[in-house]
């Protein structure tokens, strides 16, 4: 049986960018498309040109992708020809091969937020479309809170799927704008579009999130007939956000009945790499990625369950219903029960750690253990777990020793009374019997105050004597904090991430109800796995 | 006509607490009881008693709930009786008034998880039930794997739910374990069951969020005929998360078609609270609240895009599916544009200022807009929000001015080679023209180290002269840390919260690239709201 096509139509730029709190610059809009590009999907709507300057100078510079590369705008208004909308205008004047055009279809909206007649708006829909079209264009039309419209106003609301389709849209779009549609509405009301005559092929489905059935609705409308399936990565978007692209892929292209009937333009490798993907978008936003987040989240393969944990070592079909690996990411068992300790097993021999003895295995996670009930994680912070491996084996050389550390943190007004703040480190590290005395001040490139960690990790690696030359390529390159009790019990989690020369990055965590000790752990943890990863040799040792 | 009656049954306390890195005390299973009892969930399941010490010690001193107080256990063991088997004895011993027992009902997990006959498996269903019925209790029993067990083997899955209700269940729910059932299939199955012979109002529904669609299979089962719902507060869940009934709740009580066909337990007044409810959880877990959540996110109302923001202004049904007082939920309009305008007057009406002029208000919104592009954010930080608007409006008293701070971290080790951490705090604050020195270290009430937060604060507050009655009963109640952008150029937003002897509770924010500076920032604010608030006097001030 040959497989219907099912097309992905990517809205990340663009109605993701309506999320509260995101504004891409230029640089990521094009990161983003890259990403989007390699994953497969099949247009990719950039923004809308004229709206705001990062949209212009992104389709100024417009992204070279396989994807169809799309400009977002709106029908015409009334009272104006569509030659002579400066809007339409702007969005024309990009050049893309495609353009989307969102105009209503919910009489309501018509009259209430528009203020035209019906008969006006059918008008502005059809030249508008059509004149995309006589531009040599891809027209494509967003059908505004089409569910909503059909309910009202049926005959009104096909009539403006109609007019679009008969001025030659390639893709009518049925939009649930509001998020309010539920499951078996869209199916009905899908199945109706295509009974009254456009095509499945033809219909697009957009859907948000604001009854929690975004994903749902899509799949509703993909089961009713419609071809094309708008998303976001991520499921970013106005308000609850757009049906997240990185679940409704996995599910098209690995679960049943859409794996047999369906194929789109995402091959299994890119698949692999949707995790990454999704990581890359909450790295740019600087999100804490959602751990429960379907396929991709950290927890979406963590077997907590005792009972759970053990069928998983039987058979990992019992208690998954996708593997993992397929979409990038890795099952978690808890390291508390035999499942776990295969797991660590594993994880030591990557880290090149001849497999220990069952024993050892035991001593390392109860040893994890005692400090992930203090506060620590080492979800991310792999470079501090390899550390304590080694250290519960015995394994860690003593490179050196901190013998005091002190930080100063001030503001105040100078002689003209301009205020001035200033954060001083002292430390001092004994190696080899040898006392090594370093000071330095929080105040950065550009003349700002880097602050206490900055100052901290400045002092800490400004004189380590014999290993200087190891560690002269280390640069922090992140830096997150999170309180891991509320309150005024509160402990400090802090994680921070280095690079090398090498391209290796790498992070280690400190915890202290101390904001300023726990970000020095982290650097001392830092610098210690660089010593042993590059084979530092402890001076006067054999 | 008459509604059909909808069941709510919770299982946060349960299957939450499966959630990765969830673990709750034992009376924080209290407060949680407690807010559901509020609610109006009909039954709460409050965990496995006998599995671990926090469910035997929450079962020891149970909740009194008008909801019927559930025990969750599993089905017998083979080769034992009912009565000789300790783990259900234990789940009984607890003696709530309802017992949910899960089972087996997917062939697989027979053979090759338990390893018994299938024959065996359904002896242990069969006799579990009735022995919980015979001790006078409600038996429900949870089909585990049911279906994936159904699509493997009907007749089976059938037989052991058949098995149950014969034994005298009286809910029989459907589980989807793994997560991996679409809405389809589970309408489709769910038909089944009932049309073989079990009632929909003996079938309940439980799902997991694995391919985002559990708020959609719980819907798609009652579609069908299954009249009760499983679910937990904000999703949590092993993995992806259990079906949230956070979600679930508003969709069966506001929208249609459930609206007019079913009643459920909870009232319109319950509902109003439901933004609480699932904040007091986040606050329990010390979660950030996921700000896209349907219905009770932050962001849920958020009109971001220009065109829908003015049409909300128009009439707030363009852009919302559901008025979001309902939920206890709030309009979100950005303040950058005529809806935003009106919007803040209100804000600054229910401050107590005087409703100021439009040149005013356009100047408040310049100064917050260049703020936040700072990365200060007034989302949640209200009280930082009404001074900025008082400056702005010259509205602020000079109460006293910090000439400067100095805060000191240290780390060393005392005479005996013990490791000792210091903070110290300098604070210089001038009042009326008179100098006031304080001094303060960061040493908590345990002895521990509280850190330079701490001690600012300390310092901050122990002599600011003739204010110093008001602040007296001021207290740091929660603290949290955030980075606003990555790497090195990270600037640090710390959010303080605050409360007082009257039971208000403030929130103010400070940003710096130092965490130091921005901390303290955001205590100043605390006090100064306090000192505003109170009508404190400046010395000497008419």
């Amino acid at each position: 049986m040959t497989r219907d096509r099912l097309t992905l139509y990517d809205t990340t730029l663009r109605d993701g960018q309506q999320t509260q709190g995101v504004q891409f610059s230029t640089p990521e809009k094009h990161l983003i498309a890259a990403a989007l590009d390699r994953l497969g999907v099949d247009y990719i709507e950039g923004g809308w040109p004229g709206a705001n300057p990062t949209d212009s100078d992104f389709f100024a510079d417009a992204p070279q992708t396989r994807a169809t590369f799309t400009a977002f705008g709106m029908t015409k208004r009334a009272g104006r020809s569509a030659e002579n909308d400066e809007v339409l205008a702007g969005v024309l004047n990009a050049g893309t091969r495609a353009v989307c055009l969102v105009g209503k279809t919910h009489d309501f909206h018509v009259t209430t937020a528009l203020g035209i007649t019906l008969g006006d708006n059918l008008d502005n829909i059809a030249k508008s479309v059509a004149h995309v079209v006589a531009q040599g264009r891809e027209a494509l039309f967003d059908a505004e809170h089409f569910f909503d419209g059909y309910k009202a106003n049926p005959d009104y609301a096909l009539a403006c799927c109609k007019a679009a389709h008969e001025a030659g849209a390639r893709w009518i779009v049925l939009c649930d704008t509001n998020g309010g549609a539920l499951p078996a509405e869209v199916s009905r009301i899908t199945r109706a579009v295509i009974a009254a005559g456009i095509p499945g092929d033809r219909l697009g489905i957009h859907t948000h999130d604001d009854t929690g059935n975004a994903v749902a609705n899509s799949l509703a409308a993909v089961d009713a007939g419609a071809r094309q399936v708008q998303g976001t990565l991520n499921g970013l978007g106005e308000r609850c956000g757009n049906a997240n692209l990185t679940t409704l892929i996995p599910t098209l292209l690995l679960k049943e009945p859409y794996r047999s009937r369906f194929e789109t333009g995402v091959s299994e490798a890119a698949l692999r790499g949707l995790v990454k993907t999704s990581r890359m978008l909450d790295d740019i936003l600087n999100r804490v990625p959602l751990r429960s987040a379907p396929y991709v989240g950290a927890s979406a393969f963590a077997h907590k369950a005792g009972l759970h944990a053990s069928a998983i070592l039987k058979d990992p079909a019992t208690y998954e219903h996708v593997p993992p690996e397929t979409v990038g990411n890795a099952r978690i068992v808890p390291m508390s029960n035999q499942a776990g300790q295969s797991n660590l097993r594993e994880r030591l021999r990557d880290m090149g750690l001849a497999v220990p003895e069952k024993a050892d295995l035991g001593r390392i996670l109860e040893r994890i253990k005692t400090r992930e009930a203090d506060g620590y994680s080492y979800d991310t912070a792999q470079a501090s777990f390899e550390l304590e491996a080694r250290r519960e084996l015995g394994l860690m050389p003593g490179f050196f020793e901190v013998e005091r550390y002190r930080a100063t943190v001030e503001r105040r007004r100078d002689a003209r009374g301009n205020p001035v703040h200033l954060s001083e480190v002292t430390v001092v590290v004994n190696i080899a019997g040898e006392r090594h005395l370093s000071v330095s001040e929080g105040i950065m490139a550009d003349g700002s105050d880097g602050g206490p960690v900055h100052a901290l990790s400045k002092a800490l690696m400004k004189d380590l004597g014999p290993y200087q030359d190891l560690i002269g390529d280390m640069e922090l390159v992140d830096f997150k904090v999170r309180i891991t009790n509320g309150g005024t019990e509160a402990r400090t989690r802090v994680v921070i991430d280095h690079e090398d020369s090498l391209g290796r990055r790498w992070s280690t965590v400190g915890v202290s109800s101390n904001i300023i000790d726990a970000s020095f752990e982290a650097l001392l943890d830092a610098v210690l796995w660089k010593l042993v990863s590059d084979g530092a040799r402890v001076p006067g040792a054999a």
